[in-house]
This record gives C-alpha cells, sequence and structure tokens, in this order.
C-alpha cells in the first residue's frame, strides 16, 4: 500500500473489537464449520487474523517477542509460502482445536503485545498496522459470508440476526447515465490502498451508459422465467459447463418451493424481496443476465469512472446485513450493497508493483483466472471501500454478496 | 435378532448414559468434527442413536408420539431408504445446528417418552429395544473411533484421556494352535444376536492352527524396516493399487519424525508400545503381512471354531481405549483389543433372513465388497462382543481397532 | 495349474490362428480402440498373447533368443510388476504405434522363435505352452467383448458380423431342480485348470434349488417395467450406489426409443430377443432382479456341484456370438451363452498355493471385491469351459457376456 | 469477420489439399487417436472442417443439398449449441467408425457439392467460405500439435517428418526494443480477419520496451537448474497448484535422462538445440520465467503495437515444423515459430460484436478464463498470421507451440 495514513490505536483496536462483535451471535458450534472449501470457519479467520499481526509484526518488529504457539504458525497461516507451508485449506473445518476459548485468548495475547508497537514511530510498523486493520476488514466481511454459507446450507435455516422490516420503496425504473469517454486515469490516488490498485495511470475510454441502479429480484426472476438457464445461446462456454456441472437454476440461495422461490437470508428463508438487488451470483450468471438484458457488464475502468464522479456512497444497506432498494434515479447502490462484476479480468496496472518479501504474496500472485468486482456490499465494514478498490474471485465464485450492474457502448 | 433376552429397563438407561458419558471429556468444538466420510461427529452419533429409538419405537408403538423435530428425521436417518431420504453421509461434519445441548435436551425428550414403551409385554417391542441398544452400543465403538480419528488427525495432537502406563509384560512368543477339522456349526446360538449371524448352519473345516496373539507393532515394524511397502509381490492388486493411492508406509496413526516412529494413541502421540498388538491397518496390510511372515489370515469360520472353544474373553484392553500386550501363551486377545481382520468377504449365510421392513436394512444390504472381522476391540463395550458377531468394513478402511491374527494351513 | 496335458504343436498354432481369425472383419481403426478402460484395444490383445509366449517361454528357455523389441516388454505387459513396470492400462488405446502391421509381424516372429520349444519334452515348457493357450484363449473372449464396447458405443451401430436369424423356439417356462445338500467337493480333478480351481475339495452343501435356463430379456424387462430400478430395497447399497452415479435403467446394450427397447448386439441393434438370455448386466443387477423374483443367486459350490453332475455343456450359441433362448426343461444353458453371476466373492479354497514366480500374480493377486463367475458364454472358444472353472470380476464390470441364474434354498 | 477478400476457388482447393498433405505423413492408426482430451484425432479435423462447410455454406445455401450422412451432423460438431448437441469432446478418439476412407469420401463429396457455391456472387457465401476456409487452416495447425501429443507421449518416439538439420547459428544477445507509449490504436484495419479483432480502437500505452528475440532452450535450461520449478515466490498462486498438481519440472515434451535433457520434436527426440526458442510452455512457466528474468510478458496491446511497425515477418521456421533460432538483432521470430503468451486475459475490446447465428460462437463465448497469445508457429499455415490476430489459450494449455517474449516497463 501507499502513503498510508497511522491508525491511531484506538482504530486498531475498534477494528479488533468489530471482529469479535461479528461472532457474538454465533453458537459456539458455528465457529468450527467450513460448509465449503472456499468459505472458512469463523474460529479461523478470529486466529488468522490475529496471526497476521504476530507474523508481519510482533515477529519482527517486537523485540524478545515469544510465538504464542509454535504450531499456530502453521495453521492460520493462509497462503503465505514465504512464511511457511500453510494448513490444507480444505481441511480448516477439521480443527476442533484449539478451541473457541483458546482463540480468544490467542487474540488478547496478540493485542496485549501490539500495544507497545502502536505508537512506534516507525513507517514501515505504521504502515503495517494499517494494513493489518485492512485485512482484518476483509476478513469481517468473509465471516459473514462465510457463517451466511454455513447456516444457509443447513436444513434448518437458523437465523443469525433478528427479521428486519422490509423497505416500503416505491420501484426505481432502470436507467442509463451517459459518460463521455476520452484519456481518463484510475488508480488510488491518496490516502490507503491495496498494491494492486497502484499506480494512478491513464488510459483511454470510449463512450459508454452505466445503469442507475443494480439488477433486482424481480428483474432477475423473469431472466428465469423465460428460460435463461435453459439457453446455452446467453452463456459463456466456461458459464454453460459451469451451469450444467452444477444444475444451477437459480442465484445461489433461492430455492423452489410449491412453484414460487424462497430465498435464505441472514434472517432467515422467506421470499425474494422483489425490489432488493439479486444477490450471490456469478459472473456466469452475471454475465448471461447482461446479455438477455441487451446489455453488457462494465469494465473495471467504467466502473471506476462513472463512481469517482458520483461522490455519494450510498451506504443503504449495512445494518441489513442484505442489499436494499435502490431509493432514487441518481446513480447509487454503489458502495454498500452488493459487489458488482465488472467485465475486467483481474490483472496487473502497468508499472504494477508487488510488496517486498512474504507480503508481496498479498494481491500479486492472484492475477490469473479471477474476474474483478467493484463497489462494496451490506457486508463490507463501514469506511472499508472506496472507488478504486479492487475486489477479485473467480467466475464461479457466488457466496460473497454479488450482484449486476449493467452496462452499454454508445455508438460513437 | 431371534430370541431376544428382553433387557430391563436399567439396561437401556444404563447404555444411554454410557454414550453420553464416553463424550464427557469433549470440548463442544469435538462434537461436531467429522475428519473424514466414513467417520461421523459425536453430535450426530448421540443423535442417531435418539432417532433410531423415534423412528423404530415411538413412531409405530406409542400411541399420539410427535416427534421432536420433524426436519431430524432427514438429518439423522443414517441409510434407511425406507423411512425416507438420508442426510448426505459427507456433509454430517457441516451441520452446526442443532446445537450439542439441543442435542442433548432432544435425548432427553426420547428417553423421557421411552420409559412407557420399556415396561410394555410385547415382544415386537421388547425386541425392538433390544436391538437399539445393540445399536447404540454399535455407536459408541464409533464414537471412540470417530474422536480418534478427529484428533489423531490434529497437528495439535490433543489426548482424549489421561495417560496410561504401559504393561510391564515380558515377551510372549508367537506360536500355532492346532484345530482339527470336520463338520462344525457356527452361527449363533442363543441370547441376542444380529440378522446376520443366522442361521446356525453346518460346514466342512479342513485341519489349521491359528495363532495364539496378535501380530506386535515390533513385528509390523519388522515387515516395514524389510520393505514391505514396497514390494508388490506381497500385496493383492487392489490392495497395491491402495497404498500406491494413499502413498500409505504405515498403519494409519503412525508418522516419522527423526528417523523413528510415532503414534497417536488416545492419551497423546509417542513412540509405538513392541508388545502392544498393531493397530489401524487395513485389510490389504494385514494380507500383505501375513503373506510376508509365510502365514495367512484365517476364515471367518475357523476364527469363530477356535474362538467358540475358548470362553476365556481376554478383555484386557477396554480401560485403556488401546489394546494390550499378550499375557501368556493360550489362544488371547480374541475380544478386548483389536478386531481381527479374516480371509472371508461378508455376505449371508446359508438361508439367511433380513428383518422385515425398513430394518432390513441394517446388515443384509452390505454384502458386498466388505470383509469380516471377528472378536472385539478395547474400544467395544462391556458385554458386546461374542464369538459368532460378524463385523465388517470394506478392505481399506482401518480407522476402526483392527488388528492382524495369523493362520495357517495344516498338511492333511 | 496342475498335471497339464501337454498341447500338440497343432494346438499351439490353432489357437494362434484363431485369435488372428477374430479380428478378420475388423478395420484397421477397430484395431486401437479402447472404448473404456477395462476394455483393451484387440491390438494389445494381440501383441500381450505374444508377449506371454515371449516372456514365460522364449527368454527363459530359448537360448539365445533375442526380444523382438526391448520396448514391448514395457508396452504389452499386462500386470505383472514381477517382470517390470506394466504401461499404464487407461492409455492402451493411446498407442497409434506399433501399427497393426507391426503388430503380426511380431507375432510371426514369435511363433517362429517358438517352433523350437513346442516339441520340447520338458515339462515345464510343455506347462507353460498348455498355459499361454488357455490365456491366449482368455484374450479372445477379451477381444470380443471389448470389440463390442467399441462398436456398441459408436452412434454408427456398425456390425461385426452379418445379420443371424433368431431361433424359433418356444418358450421354455422357468423351473427348479432340486438337488440334495451333504458333503461335496468341488475343484478341478483333472486335466488342464488354473492354479485358482485347486486344491479339490471337500464341503458341506445344505439342499437348495437351482434354475433350469437363464432369466430371458422379456423377464428382465418386466423387472424394469415393474420399477425395478426405482426401488433400493430390492438393491444392495453398493449396486444402489452403483446404479444412481451411472444413471443405469437397463442392461449395458439397451437403450430406450420410441418407448420400446433396443439392444445393440454384433450383427447391430435391434429390438431385444424375448427368449434370449438378458445379458450384460452387473452382478448387482443380478443381483437385485434375483430379489424381485423372490430368488437368490447360486453359490459358486452350488453352481459346480449342480453343474458336474449335467455333462451336456450346451454350447448353443457359439456361432451367434449372442446368447440362445433355452430348447427345453432339462438344466441348460450353462456353458456357452452367459457367464452366470454367484453370489460368491472370489477368494482362495482351502490349502491353495499360487504358482511360483512372476506367474504367481496370474490369479491370486485378484482376491479381493471381486465376484465369481460360473460357465461360459457365446464368447468362450470352444474346449476352454469347464464345470470347476472360475471366472471373476468386480460387482460392476457388464462388458463381459454376463447373465442370471437363479437359485433357491430349500427349507430343511 | 469484416470485408472478407473472397477467395477464388483455387484458394479452397489448395487449403483442402494441404490439410490433406499434411496427414500424408500418418499411419492409419494415427488418424484415430486422442492423447488427450484438447488433442482431437486427425480424422475428427478432417471430418469437422468438412461439416463446416456441409452445415454453414451447403445446408442452408445449396438447393437441394442431402446431408452425407445424418450422424455426422452431431459426431463432427465441435462446440456450436446452435446447431445440435455435439458429440462428447473427450470421447472423440473412441470413434473408429467411419474409418479414414469413408471420412476422405465425406471430404470429397463435400467438396464436390461445394464447386457449384465457389463461384455464387453473394457477398455472404462468400464471406463464410472465406471463413470456412481460415476454420481449416486453424484446424491445419491443430492437426500437427495433436499429432505430436498423440506420437511425443508414445514410448516409441516415432517421428513424423524426416531428420532436420540443426542451425548453424550464432547467438543473438537478447536485447529490449523502447517503444514509445501514447494513444494507440489495434485491431484488424483491413483484409480478412476474426470478429474478435474487432472493431479497431484506441487505447493509451506507457512507454514499454520488448525482447528482439523470444526465450531460448538454453535460457530456459538456467531457469530449471536454478530452482525456477521449485520457488512458489516465481509463481501465480493457479500457476502453483498446477505445477504442484501435474508434477511439472520442464516444458512438455522435455524428460531427464541420464542427468541431461531429452526434447521431443516431430523428428524424433533428442537434446534441446540450445539456441533455439523453448516451445511447449504454459501460461503458467513462461510467466514465472520471466518473474524470475526481472521481466514481464507483454500486454497483447504492446505486443500488436511492436509488431506493426515491423513489417518482416520472420516466418523461419515453417518447414521444419519447429521454431527456429534468432538470426539478428531486429525484432524478429514474431510469426513462424512460437506463439507468445501475452499477459492479457481474452476479452471483447470496445463495441464487440458477435457474428450472428450459430457462428456467433466462434469465438465470443470463450471470453472467460483464457489467456491471449499473439504471432504464429512454425505449424501456423503460410498466410494465415497477422499482427491483429488473437489466439487464446486456458494458462495450463502447453501442447501447442507457445513460447516466451519477455517485455519490460520503462520508468517515465
Amino acid at each position: 500500500m501507499s502513503d498510508p495514513a497511522a491508525p491511531d490505536a484506538a482504530h486498531y483496536h475498534a477494528v479488533r473489537a468489530r471482529t469479535e462483535a461479528l461472532c457474538r451471535p454465533l453458537a459456539i458450534e458455528d465457529y468450527g464449520v467450513q460448509p465449503m472449501v472456499d468459505a472458512s470457519p469463523p474460529k479461523w479467520h478470529l486466529a488468522h487474523t490475529t496471526w497476521f499481526f504476530e507474523t508481519f509484526l510482533l515477529q519482527p518488529f517486537a523485540p524478545g517477542y515469544r510465538c504464542y504457539h509454535s504450531a499456530f504458525e502453521h495453521l492460520f497461516n493462509s497462503y503465505y509460502n514465504g512464511v511457511g507451508t500453510p494448513f490444507p485449506r480444505p481441511k480448516r473445518g477439521a480443527l476442533s482445536r484449539p478451541t473457541v476459548e483458546e482463540v480468544f485468548a490467542y487474540r488478547a495475547h496478540v493485542d496485549a503485545a501490539m500495544r507497545a508497537l502502536l505508537h512506534r514511530e516507525d513507517a514501515q510498523v505504521q504502515s503495517r498496522i494499517a494494513l493489518g486493520c485492512q485485512h482484518e476488514q476483509q476478513h469481517q466481511e468473509l465471516i459473514v459470508t462465510d457463517v451466511k454459507a454455513n447456516l444457509g446450507a443447513n436444513p434448518l435455516k437458523p437465523a443469525y440476526r433478528d427479521a428486519y422490516a422490509e423497505d416500503a420503496s416505491l420501484p426505481v425504473a432502470l436507467a442509463f447515465h451517459d459518460v463521455a469517454g476520452g484519456i481518463e486515469e484510475i488508480g488510488a490516488s491518496g490516502g490507503f490502498c491495496f498494491d494492486n490498485e497502484l499506480p494512478r495511470h491513464r488510459l483511454w475510454l470510449e463512450d459508454f451508459a452505466i445503469a442507475n441502479r443494480l439488477v433486482t429480484n424481480a428483474e432477475y426472476a423473469e431472466f428465469i422465467a423465460d428460460g435463461g438457464y435453459e439457453k446455452p445461446a446467453l452463456w459463456l462456454a466456461d458459464g454453460w459447463a459451469w451451469r450444467t456441472r452444477r444444475a444451477a437454476l437459480a442465484p445461489m440461495y433461492w430455492r423452489r418451493e410449491d412453484g414460487g422461490w424462497l430465498e435464505y437470508r441472514l434472517d432467515g428463508e422467506s421470499e425474494p424481496l422483489d425490489l432488493a438487488p439479486v444477490t450471490h451470483v456469478s459472473y456466469f450468471e452475471a454475465d448471461a443476465f447482461a446479455r438477455w438484458a441487451g446489455a453488457r457488464l462494465p469494465t473495471e475502468a467504467e466502473w471506476e469512472v462513472a463512481a469517482a464522479a458520483h461522490p455519494r456512497a450510498g451506504v443503504s444497506a449495512r445494518d441489513a446485513l442484505h442489499p436494499r432498494a435502490a431509493v432514487d434515479n441518481d446513480l447509487g447502490q454503489l458502495f454498500g450493497d452488493c459487489w458488482q462484476w465488472t467485465s475486467s479480468a483481474y490483472g496487473p496496472y502497468p508499472g504494477y508493483r508487488t510488496l517486498p518479501g512474504a507480503l508481496g504474496e498479498y494481491n500479486g500472485k492472484f492475477m490469473s483466472g479471477q474476474q474483478v468486482l467493484r463497489g462494496g456490499s451490506c457486508a463490507t465494514p463501514p469506511g472499508h471501500a472506496r472507488s478504486s478498490y479492487r475486489n477479485f474471485f473467480y467466475p464461479k465464485n457466488r457466496w460473497q454478496f454479488t450482484g449486476i450492474r449493467l452496462a452499454k457502448s454508445v455508438a460513437a
């Protein structure tokens, strides 16, 4: 990251506390489940984020610091080969030990040791603390999505939170905002950012138009009803193969009952809300829907240029942990509802350089086979998202709060 | 089963209590883990054994009984297609709900409802209660082996029980007991038994000899040191394929460290005890060892005929939850140390008939591809084993306490 | 094998010539295809049977013999680890070289070199020649079944032979022949046999009854129409899993068209013949059918005892390369129509010993996980079958000419 | 494609004849082998290219044309769902019928029917004929690479062509050509092109430098010797997973022998030529090599801008069917040696539109998960390559003649 604004100690503690607060509604049993390879147990997130501070701050910078437990270096390493061999990812859910209590003790131990470092006037230390806090925020979002993957797959459909009232919103018509092309700049320009948002650089953009809001459940249900999942002509070849292999017929948390649809949300299972954005769709589904709708997905550059001109964050959905309906015709639902699939494959910006050492593995080594998502979601922590942020997942992934924003080319 | 001795109510409660006692050393987190497809979470065993009484006793025989929870019928059905579609076995470890507390409440509810039935003078009811108790005892053994599979695979190698002292035993030389052949009878002849032990029937047996004790760790280590795992000529074709696919080089809980072996036992990891029986070997390994040793495995008929003549149960190892060394030259270690692989494929006895209804799925439908094991192990509940008992597993399975007893043909 | 009757040189040449005659209807392209892992290309069979004589006769016994091609020792070794590392079985169909012409040249070279050995008066040499001829006859049967697997899977449904007329036979009612039990003997008692047919030994048999003929297509179609493939209660657990994984709904070469069935036979595709035996069924299907029919499959001992008393070979179908309808009420269709699944797992007879050296791998190492079939089929070469012959395949295999003979226990 | 220059009839016949000429060195047996899922049998290529003319020209435009064989529409459809269900790709090698002779007859039949259309003055017809010829040329390249995959995997290492002499070339030092950035244009600008090369469009390019020649075998061997395949820090995450899963240690056709390397080329197996370009590397290997070398791969735009300025095609290697060493310091080896991996994921150009109808499946539906390669190879037919040509394969693919050209960013 560049130009890190040194967080004060209070920020560190606030971030750490928020992670634990997110876990408060959980039963002990919920902490350990890995419902699929991609989704890690909450206990693992609690420990891994702590491991990050231990490995990249305490070990190199805290004189005399002794590791809390020698085996944790292996158990809670996610993917940093430069630090050692990570414990196999598909087996994270098979670790009943350490217990939840022991993991919280590990957190307390590291937090105590971090106190001395928080006030250290050393640019590298402060930069890494900032990175560690951002890193923990990313895992806060994963705790929400991974808990949802667990509870949503359970036939008992248990709720994580109390029921929330549906917005009494009026439909907002789909409209496209025209954006004039030319030489533009994208990439981070100040404040904290990850290495993959740099360097800020020029590019040429043709004129384009971008949708004012996300695609709704009602619109997506129409796509399904029109046979969208049965027409190979609408799908990418890899998408059609995915849909066939998975026998996918709807978004991840939808299922048929008595001729209608039910959707699992974090307050339980009920009918999809017509005006709420469709969420938990793969890139393949987003792309097929766009083709069916006579539109396309935006490139990440188009998205960023459009979003940068709209300072309104539109963080509407955070309390609900579910995306909310659009409220007006302005360019909205950018940051607080669903991550938005772009047509851009995830790759390096011109002149991109990774961080030195093992931290160089943070973002750079994933630059193949994945797709960029932009914006932020109802599970993204406050203050974490920004218009230059580049999220990335494989085209088939859909356990994140992913949604669809349409775009169009504008004939010259 | 035939001729069930109706258990008194005290027996029912004792069996139910013993299941819960076995779980007492567990952390909440340990209840939910499924370390491999074959090994179910303890929580699942607690619920499934309860489901058995609910499904086969309370629902058909307790007027007005209402199911504790409609979804449990699906969640805790193991493999009875006649009762409905079982929840997918590989996903048992992905169920954080119901919680452990809820499962214990389920047990209490069913136990309370069972009280009325325990004294019902109805042969079918009493027979099914007896079967339910035997069924629960089978799952008691599985709780031990499945907990071991969980803890033993954890890099922290946590202990389930306190350390126990090694026997100060003297080596017992391997010797073979001659048994004269002729027309013999095998099969259950009284007391409780499963359907697959019937009917008792005649067969012809050639003269044979059977080992006085189980193969020891020291003997097995010699087999390894002699390249036993590197010589295809010692192995069955399927065994060699298994060994190659798994890169198996030792029994399940053994691993190399600093040129020696460590073995995980339920009191933690340490060196294998030289005189203790080798355990957690597959049929393929048992068969290869026997060939290397110039012997063979006994047939199930040979085993039963030999064991039936030796009333001494030899239940030496139950307290330790690990097999104990042999103590003298008599035919020993029959029931309380390791299940003993036989060369007999699991199939029906002449005239075999399954139980009527869904209970017919209990034993009969597994009669292909599996191998019979005889005896009992250190994890078998007291009073559960008998000489006619037929345990069965796939040749590749080794997470049970399986061991090796050698036999030889005697030239006429 | 024991007591080999030394074949004369003419027999060797006749066997070798028959193999080549079986290939005569093939196009060059047909020689190389491996339609599934189990079914080898005809070219491979032609070369492997030749490799057998080269490896086990010429190399050890023909002074100064030089191998035809050093790479062939690897390429055409089937599974003899004692001789070297076999070429991977699933890749046999990926070898376009050596060409068919080169393989025939290899055969000619070995045949020429064998001439000197054919008259050698040496028991071991003559015994191995006998074994080599029997081995080649086994591969003659495989050439027929493997060619059928190739052509039958091709959407063009090409024929291997001219159309043959259906038998104008009258239906033969299913009847059961009673056989009295007692102490019986099974196993080979003279003439050539494989090691696994020895030693001839005593066993006790309860009274039983065995069907006069094989199950017909019409009877099997009734099983299908009655939902046989949809009722798990009829199936072994492994069988139901197989049927579900394969989505099997009928015998291997049957397919639905316009509400009826078509069956591929070696003269092309047409409707199944009502009175012909059903063939190409797995053990799981045979077992499920028997349960549906209120009967069971015979054990291999029952089959052998019944067949040994019926010298009539019943080799009716050899010309057609398809099983023929039964002709009368006597115990028939024993050897020349379909191999008959027995309920006996393939294992060693009491006192069984393998051949010395690499030839010990011929039969013994397959004694786990497979099921014994008895009799012979329309593809078995003349003179090859006998009542003590033990064929063996995995329960799921069905590309051989496998069929169903029912049996019943007789209440004492 | 746009603005198709109508080929004259002679061109059609020349293209068709060249396909057959490429097959002339093959044995009949070579026509049917599919050595891996990606590589189709030559027979299939011969038929599929014919199917293309039958499906997209004769059926819609030749009045009264009758299909040569109704089943061929299914058998030889590659991936056009709009035309019907394609025969499963992994089974192409299991089709011994139609025979080679029948496929040549199919070709002759279609060629005869095409004569009438070749002179038809209809823009759409002429445009499709042009496309069909280009399509067939693409399959000419695949015939070469697929035959190589077959013969190169055969332990006999048969040659497709006579041995050719190594170039007596002097080493050409690696040098980087600077290219100034700015607003540039890429995309096809005249002559035949595929839809994915359009529209020609503007983009902004930073200054960069591009290597004068491809990476050589000697340089790549140095990378291996330096432990390049053992250092995860050099690899993309997906690349490291690929390398681990495949146990890849060298380019596709290299293998160790006696401490050195052997490489299979179409004239047989021998030592890699030091100065020849390394070929048959995956994107993952190319990317790791570039990182090891302190450079990177070019983007497709960088490649095209650099190549467009260098009219010298450098088609040096076509006769050899193997890439040739560089000859001087100019920007060379662009089109006739190896396809060059770029760092650009394959996606649509701004304003991209697919062809109407089933032909829209030609290029567009593959725009996810694949990587763009630029240039051309020693197997690319004469006249087929151009600087705007976009080839695409999955990052793991390496059976094409793929190579490595390095690039660098130039600090402003």
